[in-house]
């Protein structure tokens, strides 16, 4: 009846391409997902969804138009519905994001980045 | 316009009182809370709540009524709404809970354990 545990590094050892995310876990309507980033990410928002970055390995920042944020292993960052943000990251990045099962990855531009249907890992 | 780096470590440093769950996070209508937990809680479930467990520290026992599954630092577990549960912490566990913000800590039972309104921390 109920789930298997899941063992974070191992998600995230089996993810093989960069801004890819891949779902872990489905808590009602939102989704835990892993992802690997390397590079620099396209500045976009969500309109309607919150999202929430959880560095596990490596330095990410998160450029808003205002301001510079960097996230070490164990540090989170909300970033608000509405707000326009970019992830950049020097070095290749490990993470987990938590937002609402609707949140496109790209928000409101749609590019070569873009990923429609994620797949469970 | 956007939220300060949120340090797991010192989030989990401030919690002073065991089963009393904090929220470090809102995500939408999803809550992201830290607890630290020692004994065996209560017996219970959530009627239409999902809830993931995410151990960060320590080794935590969720007992379901056909089995017993362990829990050690960087391995989640999703418990399915309806499910009954019992967490036991024979040691003391720091904790990540991801779980919709309707959720109580004792689900279908309120007892002094209870936790109506959950500070941030």
């Amino acid at each position: 009846v109920s789930s298997e545990p899941i063992v974070l590094r191992d998600k995230l050892a089996a993810v093989r391409e960069h801004w890819s995310p891949r779902i872990i876990a489905e808590v009602n309507d939102t989704h835990v997902k892993v992802a690997k980033l390397l590079g620099e990410f396209d500045w976009h928002h969500h309109e309607a969804e919150d999202e929430l970055f959880w560095v596990v390995d490596g330095r990410l920042l998160i450029q808003f138009r205002d301001r510079d944020v960097w996230l070490g292993p164990g540090e989170l960052l909300l970033v608000p519905r509405g707000v326009e943000h970019r992830p950049v990251a020097h070095e290749e990045v490990q993470l987990v994001l938590i937002e609402p099962a609707t949140t496109l990855n790209t928000g409101n531009i749609v590019n070569e980045r873009t990923r429609h249907e994620l797949d469970r890992i």
